[in-house]
C-alpha cells in the first residue's frame, strides 16, 4: 500500500475485514472505530493539563506514548512522518490491538474511555484553506445568483479556493455564538448591524497536511498524497446575509470567520485504502491541465465516503426527539477534484504547506433532492421551509439548533469505518454594542 | 499618552524632539531610528541559533534581555503587554538610551550592529488578514474592470478584507521566485500553466496585533487600539494574470500566496503619537455605522505617514544606478478607515484575534499621478510603460527587479521617525513541471 497516486494503493494486513480487537467495543458492527480504522487524535482527562496523542478503538483511546510507540505528544510532529514510517506505526498499532496480541495486558492499562476524555483539534493549525470542489453545491448556489450561468468559466479549470481563518477553528462539541454582522436585507435602505438572520451550516470534509514543502518548490501530482496525513469532517458555519453584502470583490470574510467546527479524529489515507475509487471528468467538460492530471490519479485518486447531516432543535431535544437526518450525500460523487489535485494546485505557485495545515473541501452536496449540504440549498435560499419532526420549520438555523455531520466509508467485502462526531450548537448572539463608545 | 481612541493621546518625555542618545548614529538627521522611535524586532548574529528581542537605535540593536529589561525572547508574549506596562517599558528604554544615562556603559555592551544582524519576522503570525482600505487604489482598480461603477455599493460601509496566507510571509531581504500559475491571456483559448507575466507589488502598511480577544467577544471601537501593538510595511506581491483568472467568486488565492514581504521592525502606536490626525468621511459619502464611529476616532484615529516605493532593476544595479522612486503617497490620505475601525470590524462577528496576528491595509495609493502603490495603477493595467533611468521600460516586474518600500512619519516640531527597509528581489520561476507525472 502507498499514499502516492503514482503507485498502486495495495491493501495490507491492517485492512483484513476478519481482524478483531481485544478491545470489545472495537468489534461492534456500528462502531466508527474498528481495528481497521485507527484514527489519530489529541485527548486529555479532566485532571490532566496536557494533551496526549491517542488512537481511537471502539469506545476507548489508546495512549501512544504510554504504550511505548512514540516518545512525544506533538501531533504536528507525528503527521510529518515519512509515508513508510507512518505505515510501520499503523502496522504496530494494529498488531498490538489484535485479539491474542502479547501487548494486550500492558496496553489495556493505557486505555482511556472516550466518555472520560476531552478532545482537542488534532493539530495546531498554521494555515486553513477552504476549497469549493463540490460541483453540485457550486452549481446550485450559482443558480441562485446567476440563473443563466451557474458555474463561472474558471470552475472546471481551477480548483477554486480561498484562505480561511485559523483562530476560530474548534473541535466538535464547542458551541458558539450567533455572529453579529453588517447586513442589508433591504437594498433600498442602508445596511445595519444585527445578529445574522440567515445562519447556515456547510457539510465539508477536512484534509490534514502532513509533510511540508519548501516555499518556491511546487509539489507535483505524483507525490501530492505523500503530503496528506488524513481526513476528517468540517462544518464551515456561514452567515449568508453577511456574506451576500460583504463578499465582493475579495470573497467571504466575517461571514465565515466566527466559527468552524472540525472533527477531532484524523482518519488516515492508509486506513481509507479499501475505499478508493477512480476519478474522471465527464468527456464533454474541460479535462485538467497536465499539472493536475495523471494516470494514477484517474485510476484511484478518489475516495468513496458516505456523508450525513442531522439537525436537532432545542425543542426536539426537550421533547426527546432524535436528531433528524436532513441531508445524505457521497464524497466521491460530490467532489470535482481529488485531494492530490488540491495539493498540487495549492503549491504550484510555490506556496509552502506546513504540517498541521488544514484544507476544507467546500460543501459536498449531491445532485438530487435531500443531498444538499447546506440550508441555502435545502430551502432554496430560504424560500421553502424544511419541516422538522417537532412541527417546527427551518429556513435558516435558530438558536439552540444542533448540527451533526457524520461520515462513513463502506464497501462490500471490507470493514466499514467512520469519522466520529462533528457537532456544535448555535448559542444566542452577544448583546449589540455592549459598550457603545 | 494612551493607545485608546477614547482617551486623548497625550505626548510624554519619550517624544521630546530635543532628546539625544549616547548611541551616536541615533542622532543622525536621516536615521529611521532616533531615540524617539524605539521599534521592536527579532534578531540574531551569524553564530547564534536563537532569535532575541531587540530595539533599533541608529545603526545598532539593543538586546532587551541582556540589558535586563525583559527575561524572555518571545515577541508574541511581549506584544500582549497591557498598554500601561508597554508604555512603562518604552519609558525605561528611552531613559537608558539618553545621553548621560547611568546605564550607558552597561547597555553599550549589549549592542549589536545592524550590519552584523539577521532579522526575522517580528512575531510568529497565527493569522494574516489583508484589507482593502486604500480608496484611491480600489477606485483605480475598479475602474479598469467596471468603468461605470469603480466602487461597489458596499465599499463605503464595510472595511473590505479577506484572509491571507501566513506561511509565505517573509522578512525584508528574502528574495522569492516568480510564481507559476494558471493564466488565460487569450479568452478564446484554454488557460495554460506558465510563469506569471504580470507580476506586481503592492504598497501596504502592516498592523501587528498585541492583546487578544476571546472568540465570541467583539472588541468595541473604544478599546480597539489597545489591541494594536504597532505598525510596519508590507509588500503584497501579486500575480495579476493569475488573479484575474482565479478570483471569482471567492477572491484572490494563489495570485497572492507565493510571497508577502514584511518589514522587520514594529513601530509602536506609542511612538507614533505625535503623528496622529483626525479622521473624517466626506459629507456626501455614507457615514460609518455606530460600531465604527466615535468622537475619539474622528478626533485622532488616523496617522500621518509618508510612503515611498523604489525600483532597481538588475541592469540598474549593474550600472551603478540608484533605486528609482516610482511612487510617493501618504497613509492618512490613502486610507478610508483607521486601524481602530479595522479591529472593531474584524471582531464584530466574534472572530478572535491573537498576539502576533497581522493585518495588511491594502494598497495605499494617492489620487494623483505618481502616487499609485502598484504597477497595475502606474501603468494602467500594463498599457503605459514606466521608463527607468537605465533606458529600460516596465509594465510589470522583471526577474532581478528589487522593490523597496519606505515609510516616514514627519511633522513640524517633532523628530521624524522611520520604519526601516521592506525589500525583496524577484527571482526566476522554477522549471515548469520538473517531474511531470
Amino acid at each position: 500500500m502507498s499514499g502516492s497516486t503514482d503507485r498502486s494503493p495495495a491493501l495490507d494486513t491492517t485492512h483484513d475485514p476478519a481482524l478483531r480487537s481485544w478491545v470489545a467495543a472495537g468489534n461492534d458492527a456500528d462502531t466508527d472505530f474498528p481495528i481497521q480504522n485507527l484514527p489519530f487524535g489529541r485527548f486529555r482527562e479532566a485532571d490532566d493539563p496536557d494533551w496526549r496523542i491517542g488512537v481511537a478503538i471502539g469506545d476507548q483511546i489508546l495512549d501512544l506514548r504510554r504504550c511505548g510507540l512514540i516518545n512525544h505528544a506533538d501531533m504536528n510532529r507525528l503527521v510529518r512522518l515519512q509515508p513508510d514510517t507512518r505505515r510501520a506505526l499503523r502496522l504496530a498499532i494494529s498488531a498490538g490491538l489484535r485479539e491474542g496480541s502479547a501487548q494486550a495486558a500492558r496496553w489495556a492499562e493505557t486505555l482511556v474511555p472516550m466518555a472520560r476524555a476531552e478532545l482537542a483539534l488534532p493539530c495546531e493549525v498554521g494555515d486553513y484553506t477552504d476549497f469549493y470542489i463540490g460541483v453540485h453545491h457550486a452549481t446550485a448556489v450559482g443558480r441562485l445568483f446567476r440563473p443563466d450561468q451557474p458555474l463561472l468559466p474558471n470552475y472546471h479549470w481551477v480548483p477554486i479556493g480561498y484562505h480561511g481563518r485559523a483562530s476560530t477553528l474548534r473541535p466538535s462539541g464547542t458551541d458558539f455564538r450567533r455572529p453579529l454582522g453588517q447586513i442589508r436585507p433591504d437594498a433600498d435602505a442602508p445596511p445595519r448591524m444585527a445578529p445574522s438572520q440567515r445562519l447556515d451550516f456547510e457539510l465539508e470534509m477536512a484534509v490534514w497536511i502532513g509533510r511540508p514543502n519548501a516555499m518556491g518548490e511546487p509539489v507535483t501530482l505524483a507525490t501530492a498524497e505523500d503530503h496528506v496525513f488524513g481526513l476528517g469532517l468540517l462544518n464551515d458555519w456561514s452567515a449568508r446575509d453577511v456574506q451576500a453584502w460583504e463578499y465582493q470583490p475579495l470573497g467571504p470574510f466575517l461571514s465565515k470567520s466566527f466559527a468552524t467546527t472540525v472533527s477531532p479524529w484524523i482518519v488516515t489515507l492508509d486506513a481509507l485504502a479499501p475505499f478508493r475509487r477512480g476519478w474522471q471528468r465527464d468527456a464533454d467538460l474541460p479535462q485538467p491541465l497536465p499539472y493536475l492530471d495523471s494516470a494514477a490519479n484517474r485510476a484511484h485518486g478518489a475516495f468513496d465516503i458516505d456523508l450525513e447531516v442531522t439537525l436537532q432543535s432545542a425543542a426536539m431535544q426537550a421533547a426527546g426527539l432524535a436528531p433528524q437526518v436532513i441531508s445524505q450525500s457521497n464524497f466521491a460523487d460530490a467532489a470535482h477534484w481529488t485531494f492530490a489535485q488540491l495539493v498540487a494546485h495549492h503549491t504550484v505557485n510555490g506556496c509552502s504547506l506546513s504540517p498541521g495545515d488544514l484544507f476544507g473541501t467546500g460543501t459536498l452536496s449531491g445532485p438530487q433532492a435531500g443531498q444538499q449540504g447546506s440550508l441555502l440549498e435545502l430551502t432554496r435560499g430560504g424560500r421553502e421551509a424544511l419541516a422538522l419532526a417537532s412541527g417546527e420549520q427551518r429556513r435558516f438555523l435558530e438558536d439552540g439548533d444542533r448540527i451533526a455531520l457524520r461520515a462513513r466509508a463502506q464497501r462490500a467485502g471490507h470493514r466499514s469505518i467512520g469519522f466520529g462526531p462533528c457537532t456544535a450548537v448555535v448559542l444566542p448572539a452577544p448583546a449589540l454594542n455592549p459598550e457603545r463608545p
